[in-house]
Parts: structure tokens; sequence; C-alpha cells
């Protein structure tokens, strides 16, 4: 086990904020003196849509943290989403019917077990303790707090001001969230910074309920391949973990320059000794795009098995670099007037990679065909194919076309 | 059954506000042609020291409108009791215990029941359905109201523009009350003005629940005897509707004389022409003593037997006013040397008031032993009486010192 100051450095690379860094550290001793592991507590919202890197940042944290030997505790805030929004304002707070929650849980808990360490995880629904709350438990939590202090959360104060109606149930969600630190005795909370305030709730509760305080673990939003805004599937700058291995290669490729560092700490669990290393290969000159090209293989590692890395490099260098083609990519030679991805089965066939039509419609089917980079339809199957057009066969078969 | 319009003018004699007229007619209309009662509410704080006049403003009108045919519910905030301010900042909200709260509820019954007719009152206790809420329910209940809209209460305004804290909890106990008016289908409740903002809360909470609004009816708050003040035990400016009648009398007839209107339709329960003809009288220079002689014995005879009323204004016109003494109050006549209470005894047994020393001692301690309309105590036994001193003994008897 690492001592409790090599804990830090790890646990503190890429941290926005830490609050605080002198109680985290006395946490770590205790922990690392009694051997008794930390509690990492994530809040997660069950309605939210597949996970991508932004979304990943605060759980490659707590992967790392794992590694250092620590239990990590996710909540899934299924009260909330069963109870949604009352005045049917916010479209994202729709009342979800029990089995539509824990549908959604069981696919969020898919995406997060591609990061997180099963063995080192307890999955918990908050309404197992929020929903036996009763009026008066409710009242006793609420007096934990002010309405100045939850004014202080910058989207209440403007819509306050800017006379936008707070309903008085929206003080509850922080209030919820805190709760479930009380509940579960959490000793680190994450979240991204956007998380602040009610982070900090859960400090200030577990202290007015006379427990531990937890440490707050705040870590930045990570910019989208425009290098600009936020990551976000609606903007399209977004690299999805379950996107397939040539897809995440050639995304990362696409990374800004002057982001590698920030997606070094905050998308690879990479010590923090090799990303100053790499800082250095940086300053000295080396070719940055050499050194995303390790980028891509590191992160596209970390969702992916070695063998697809591999392909996806391959198969990075084929369609979208200007290398030569490796002798034992097969060239598919096509007639001029007969120029379909129809015509191309023939070929597929004799260079032994398919056997029939139909086992290529079914892989069609199956998502198993890609031109180009992006998987194809079955009606797209009399679509035209250029010189130059790259097609994959399955996971690591590739035929270049060339007219 | 008085018709709609004859009850609307005894409802609304005195009252500072009704939310609405035309609401309340409509209610009295379809419960005059249905021959069904309204439900009158009025919520109480069990906490609430002894009642006096302005305490019983809203109480006389229930007992108007119970005389009307209606039925009131009256509401034990109980649950509030029972929870306190968890903050422990409020004193008047410290958290009683279940045998307190019951021990203060039938104190407070006993006092109401010297106003309203028990046949046509039922007493509810709050937490019989608020107990009974979820954490679920109680979402729901917060999402019916606004920060904003809490915000227009007055004490919530001023203590956030002046930084003194509110504790989220407080925003419920509107809430509660609303609840409460949806819970017993109330159609109309009372309060004194400073309850604006609770009872309209009980309006727009039905109205969100889909049941008839009840009718808001806000009574004036009552001046105390200084003619300036609110009414209130701590400013020693009340009369307590558990007050002996002799000290009953005394008080209303020191009530200024621009109050006597106010005094005849906030706390008498005269018909409407009746208080006309008052005013009438003082318009025609009537001498406002003699009125607010036929005010203190109305008032006096709302809580106190004929025999008794009877009894007070003997004793007013005795140690009050400058009438001679009727010839059938004894005289006591006492030694200048041996002037003590004590040494009254001999003479209270010849004239045959009591028959012995221990009579005597247990009538001070069951409060029986007036001197000049204070209830003495044991240890005062030994005070000096003066020349003019009028002493009463249990309930008819008098005597008046001549040294």
């Amino acid at each position: 086990m690492l001592t409790p100051k090599e804990q830090m450095r790890i646990i503190c690379k890429g941290v926005h904020q830490c609050v605080n860094e002198a109680e985290l550290l006395a946490k770590l001793e205790k922990s690392y003196n009694q051997e008794e592991p930390l509690i990492i507590k994530l809040g997660l919202d069950p309605s939210a849509p597949d996970i991508h890197l932004g979304h990943a940042v605060v759980l490659r944290k707590i992967r790392q943290m794992q590694e250092l030997g620590h239990q990590a505790v996710i909540i899934i805030g299924d009260f909330t989403g069963k109870i949604g929004d009352p005045t049917g304002k916010s479209k994202g707070r729709v009342a979800l019917s029990d089995e539509k929650v824990k549908e959604n849980a069981l696919t969020y808990c898919e995406q997060i077990f591609k990061i997180l360490d099963k063995e080192k995880t307890i999955v918990r629904f908050n309404s197992e303790w929020l929903s036996k709350l009763n009026f008066e438990d409710v009242i006793r939590l609420a007096a934990t707090s002010t309405v100045a202090r939850m004014m202080e959360r910058d989207d209440f104060q403007n819509r306050y001001k800017n006379g936008v109606p707070i309903g008085i149930h929206e003080f509850f969600y922080p209030l919820m969230q805190a709760y479930d630190s009380v509940e579960i005795k959490a000793d680190i909370e994450l979240g991204g910074t956007d998380q602040t305030f009610n982070i900090l709730m859960g400090r200030t509760l577990q202290k007015s309920m006379g427990i531990d305080q937890q440490i707050a673990l705040f870590m930045p939003i990570l910019e989208g391949l425009d290098g600009v805004e936020k990551m976000s599937k609606s903007l399209g700058n977004y690299i999805g973990v379950s996107e397939p291995a040539e897809v995440m290669f050639k995304k990362v490729m696409e990374v800004p320059d002057n982001l590698i560092i920030r997606y070094y700490e905050l998308a690879t669990d990479e010590h923090p000794d090799e990303i100053d290393r790499v800082k250095a290969e940086l300053l000295n000159r080396a070719n940055p795009r050499d050194i995303k090209f390790q980028l891509a293989k590191i992160i596209t590692g970390l969702y992916h098995e070695e063998e697809e890395v591999q392909s996806a490099i391959s198969y990075y260098d084929m369609a979208f670099s200007k290398k030569t083609i490796p002798d034992d990519i097969p060239i598919l030679l096509l007639d001029l007037e007969k120029d379909t991805v129809n015509d191309s089965i023939p070929g597929l066939i004799e260079l032994g990679y398919i056997k029939s039509k139909s086992e290529f419609i079914r892989l069609i089917r199956q998502g198993g065909i890609q031109i180009n980079g992006e998987k194809m339809n079955e009606d797209e199957i009399n679509n035209v194919l250029f010189n130059g057009d790259v097609m994959k066969i399955g996971k690591k078969r590739f035929v270049k076309i060339n007219k």
C-alpha cells in the first residue's frame, strides 16, 4: 500500500479543488494505520444519457482511488427520479416508473463498470433510506439549512433575481444528496465543479449530525474536441466510453494540442511522474502528434482489449494518415461499372473474409461493417464505393478500395 | 334559520377583511339550500398561554356562526408543538412531550368552551394526518409553493433583507396550516390580520388540490386597555376570559371611551342592529360611562353566571365608585393597634362569614379571599389593612374596613 503522501499525490492529480487537503491527509493516515479503506461517494442521476469522457473524469479518479485500496459507493438517485418534478415544469424531472428507473440504473452500471473496479464498488439506491423519512424527519433535515444558504447557489440566486419561480421542493434536492452522505458515512465525495454547493452541503449536514465531515473533491469540467466547450453529446464534441476502438482512437487524435496534458490528467490513470515526463517531452519540442498517438493508445486501451486497440491503430494509419498501406492489408479491386458495396461481396468471399452474401447482410445488421469508420446500414448496400475508401469487416479485417 | 344575506351581516360584523364576500355568499346560499352546515376552521397553537379577550375575538366570531347553525373544527397544532424548532433558536418552539402537548390542549379547550358551543365543535389534532406524510408527500406539498411566494410574508422578507437566518423548515409552518384546511375541507378559516399569509396559503393549496377554496375571514387585532397596544398578557393591558367577574367588570370599565364600539363589535355577540343603536346613543351624547357599564355587564355576562355578574356590579359600586355603601354590606371595625388580615378573623367569625381560622386559611389557599379585587396569598396574612379596604370572602360576601 502506498504511503498517505504518495496517495495524496495521485488523488490530487488534475483535481480542481480539494476541501480540504489537511483533512484528506488525516483521513488517509488513519486509513493507512488502521488498514481501513476510505468510503468514496459518487451520486448519479439515473436520467443521464450515455457516458462520455467528460462524465468519466470523476469515475477515473474513483478508479485511481480503488487502485489505492479504497471502497467506492455509487448512489443512484432513484428517489428523486421516482418523484420527478411535481410541478411538471422541469423536463429533466419527469416522474419515472420503478421499472424505468431500474432499467436506466442497469444501463448506467454497465457503463460505469467499464471504468470502476466492480469488486470495490457498492451500488445503492437512495430511495432505500429517503423513502423511509417521515414529515418530522424532513423538518429536522430542512432545519439544518437556511434560505440565505440556499440562495448562495448561483442558479437559485439568478432565478430569484430574475423572477423565475423556485419551488420550495427544489431546496430538497441538495439536502437529499447531503443526507446520502450521512447515510453511507462518506469520507470523500466527488463531483464536477458544478456540484460545489451540493457536495459542501453534505459536509455541513454531516457536521450538524455529529459525524466526520467528508472531503469534497471537485474535478474540472473536461473540454470537448473543439477545445472550447464542455464535452457534451448535444454539441457533438464528445468521446463516448462505449464507442468502437477505431472511433475513439480517431477522436483522441483530434484533441487540440494544448489539451494533451489536460486529457492525460483527466482522461487517463497515468501516474503524475509519467505525466511530468510527457510535459517535459512536449517542452522539448517533441512532435505533439506522436504524443497524442500515445495518448490515443492509452485512452483507447482503457476501454478496449489490446487486440482491438492494435486494430484501431492499423485502421487509423490506413484510413486517416498518409502512411503507405501495410503489405498484409488486402486491396480489393472493383470493376468501374459495378462499384457499389453490394458489388464488393464476391471479392470479400474470395478473400475468405465472409462466406456468403447472407453472412455479409447479417454482419451489417449487427453493426459489423464500417465504411471509413462509420457503421453502415442495410439500406446503404447500393451506395457507391470510391477509390481509397476503407471497409472494415468484423473486428480485425480491412480492405481498401482500389479502382 | 336566517337567510344567507342576514347571516352575511352577522358574520361580517367587525371583520377586518373577507376574501371574498361573493364566494362567502355563494357558500352560505348552498348551505342554506342543502341544509348543510359550513365547516369553520380555527387553528390553535397549543403553546399559547391563557386566553384573553384579544384571542377571544376569533372565537366569538365562530360562536356567532355556530348560532347560525354552522360547524366549528378546532385544529390543535400539536404536530408543530411536538417537533418544536429543531434549530433550538425559537423559544416559542421548544419541542414538547406528547403529555405536555395534551395537557396544554386540555387547558386550552377548557377555556375555548367558555366561548364556543361544545355541541357544534370538533377538536382535532393535526398530528393525526401530518405525522403520516412521507418524504414524497412532503415534496409534493412543498412543490405547491415557491420561494418568491414565501418571501411575500413580511417577517420572512424582513429577516432575509436584514440577514437574519430563515430555516428551510420554517417554510413548512404555513404549508402545514394550509394542509390542515385541505384535510378537513374547511369552508371558512378565521384568524387575526397577522395570519393573512398563512390562511391565504390554505386557499392556494386547496385550489391546487382541486377542492373548493375556503373563505378567509381576518379579524382585527383588539387593542388592550391602554387603547394603543395590541392586547397582550405581557403588556398587562389584557382582560383574561378566566378572570373573576369583579376583575373583568372593573377592567372593562377602564376601556377608553373611543374603543367602546370596537369592544362591542369584537368582544360581544350583540347583533349589528343593537350596535347601531349604541352608536346612535353615543352620538346623542349619552354618558359614555353608562354605556360602558352596559358593555361591562354584557362582557362579564358572557363568561360568568348572572349571580356573579350582579355581585361584581355591587362590588364595583362599593369599591370603585363614589356611591355610598349599601346598608346590607357589613362594616368590619378593627382595633387600631391590631390591624392585619389575621386580626380580622374574629370579626368575620362573628358575622357568620367563616366558622374558624382554619376555614379562612383554606379559603385563601383556594383563591377565595380578595383584598380590593386582588386574590391574596397565605403569606400575606400579616399584611396591614387600611381604612376603606374591601375584603371579599368566597363568591358573594364583602366587608369594608372601618378603622
